[in-house]
């Protein structure tokens, strides 16, 4: 963005979304009653992001009538998206980066994502999927006995001794970890969610070259994989598996909004994914946020207010996705119209596009941003097209 | 609309606007405590139709798959035209009839509405609004004096003595009833606001051909107009004037949601217009509003929201306005896009093109009917044809 602000002459804006960073309407409060809770909704964000912009505008000398772009990755690609579909007289079009915008309801298959990181595996390195496809039951039989759990505990260089309560959880962990590092698998080494190598999954996956070893062998090779991960640094000295990813990204704000708008199904069946198979369970998840949050998930809001699959009416939106990242599931990666377009980053990972440019950049990821350049410029210039009519 | 659902074989339904009629969310609290009023806004609105929408595709059988079209008229006009803005995959088009979608902060002259209520009186007689243009210095001077005060309770058949201090609101009173006439000025009896006889306002403007008479012979040729709108059956024993419109209209919800988004700058000039000068107060508004509700309105909000004048990246609505009706000031009456269009009814009052229809409809709403009937067809057809390409 810093790169394509120089050659538009645009100002880049970072607009915080409220209930995040800083960003908290009731201070310290924010979270600690659920009433404070009532605004944290993504139409708020996106009306917060309308009435930054007017002030903008209103108060910045020569911005009155400049024309804006909403860019984003991830939800904030999302957001980028609706913000132009229920603002188009804000911003003359958006960049939704990695956008998961269909992953709601029935939109896409719930296996779809996990799905993708599967296939992300199996291409890093031999056997690599099948590895971890084998290390759950592996995982499973270690820790029906109290030894199995303490070698476990030794084997994985845990911070606290695993007791079998905590086996279900263990095993999300270590899940969460392959997601994350399919989300992260950029060409260059970089500090996203975790500071790792290049082709991160690569390298995970020269641990998990042979899936036909023994249970304990099989873990210890897991280990070595989990520790690129969370120890690239070699600073760590225990692994916390109630930690993924770095704290900031606000993880309490995103659980209450995945308890009330952001209802996105998963699932895995373990026959087209390396994971143990999990149908999709609203009520879990239902029960689970009414304990937490004392509210109960929306499931169909999101496509009733944005339009799910429904959306050729709108205009000027890009839609870029990384094959490599299992949001890609979720997103558009098929033009709709003319000015509803996808493009694909056969080499990408989750919304490499937005990153800073790199000399190890893949030659997909270089035309998408020039192909995404071209599309700002053409907004632009409709814009004064049709501003210069006026006059 | 019975009409024209008879000829496409629609199903017409009303929705009716949270907090109107029996729609209460409190029930009998609604209105008791502001906390309750947080939810009355058109936004929250507009997502009950969303909703109302869906729940109705999916219980009805055969509704599923059927095109959906929104109609309103006045405020429900402007519902309409937002509903197709903000939820374009629930609608394909909307009707919105005698809808002041930019009667907001500047977007067109706050003496617009008055004046046309003046010319429709200039026009419907002769000397009519030079008689009410006089009247109001006759109010005053009469009840500059306690003797004039009673002789003019008399004149005008009012219910309840008047003091010095009723005096502005009587000339209020006296001009939105001059106003509710120009609303609903059709071309034949009709009971809307009050049960009136055909052209109400040539009717009134028989008694008001001569404004260069004594204040008191003025006055009781204002009292013979006003027992036009409020006697027309001619059983009201005396004139009531704390009662402009019949009650059902929610004045209650009307008023909240005016001193919050439906923030509709109005003034007067008493040059272009028959009325006292009177400029646009939004201190003396915004003080008034907390006093009652404990809420200040936001007059920006509707603009940031809905886009002002700055729309034209919408589709499929039909703007219609009638030029008697006074709120045509602040409504869309040029096509902004060949499928932003605007309709105009030269002998239209406040959405006459939505009555049923009448042996005494003049041309010009003919006309708009069969536009307006023109359009809905194509948005459906469009609708078939890119379903059908889908498939």
């Amino acid at each position: 963005m810093w790169d394509v602000a120089e050659e538009l002459k645009a100002m880049l804006v970072f607009a915080e979304h409220r209930y995040y960073g800083e960003s908290l309407p009731f201070g310290d409060n924010s979270f600690k009653d659920s009433r404070h809770l009532n605004f944290l909704t993504s139409e708020q964000a996106l009306a917060d992001f309308a009435e930054l912009i007017k002030h903008l505008k209103r108060t910045i000398p020569g911005a009155e009538n400049q024309p804006v772009i909403a860019i984003g990755g991830s939800y904030g690609g999302m957001l980028a998206a609706w913000f132009r579909m229920k603002y188009p007289h804000m911003v003359v079009g958006a960049l939704a980066a990695s956008a998961p915008i269909w992953q709601f309801e029935d939109l896409v298959p719930c296996g779809v994502f996990m799905k993708i990181v599967t296939t992300d595996f199996r291409k890093s390195g031999p056997h690599c999927s099948e590895s971890i496809h084998r290390s759950w039951d592996a995982i499973n039989r270690l820790s029906n006995t109290g030894s199995g759990l303490q070698w476990l505990t030794g084997a994985l260089h845990l911070c606290s001794p695993l007791t079998s309560q905590d086996i279900q959880h263990l095993k999300d962990w270590i899940s969460e970890t392959w997601v994350n590092l399919a989300m992260v698998d950029y060409p260059y080494a970089s500090n996203f969610l975790q500071p790792l190598p290049a082709w991160p999954i690569k390298v995970v996956c020269q641990y998990l070259k042979n899936p036909n070893v023994s249970d304990s062998l099989l873990l210890q090779n897991i280990f070595q994989a989990l520790n690129v991960y969370y120890n690239y640094s070699g600073q760590v000295k225990c692994l916390n598996i109630s930690e993924t990813a770095t704290s900031s990204l606000g993880t309490l704000g995103w659980s209450y909004q995945a308890c009330t708008e952001v209802v996105m199904p998963f699932c895995t069946n373990g026959v087209d994914d390396m994971f143990e198979p999990h149908s999709w369970n609203l009520k879990e998840l239902s029960d689970d946020c009414f304990q937490q949050w004392g509210v109960r998930p929306r499931p169909s809001w999101i496509t009733t207010m944005y339009g799910g699959k429904n959306i050729s009416s709108h205009t000027n939106i890009v839609f870029s996705n990384g094959e490599l990242d299992p949001w890609s599931g979720g997103g558009v990666t098929k033009d709709i119209t003319d000015t509803l377009v996808a493009v694909t980053i056969s080499e990408g990972a989750h919304h490499l596009d937005l990153r800073t440019k790199n000399a190890l950049d893949p030659m997909s990821v270089l035309l998408a941003r020039s192909l995404e350049v071209r599309h700002m410029k053409n907004w632009i210039r409709d814009f004064y097209d049709s501003a210069g009519k006026q006059h």
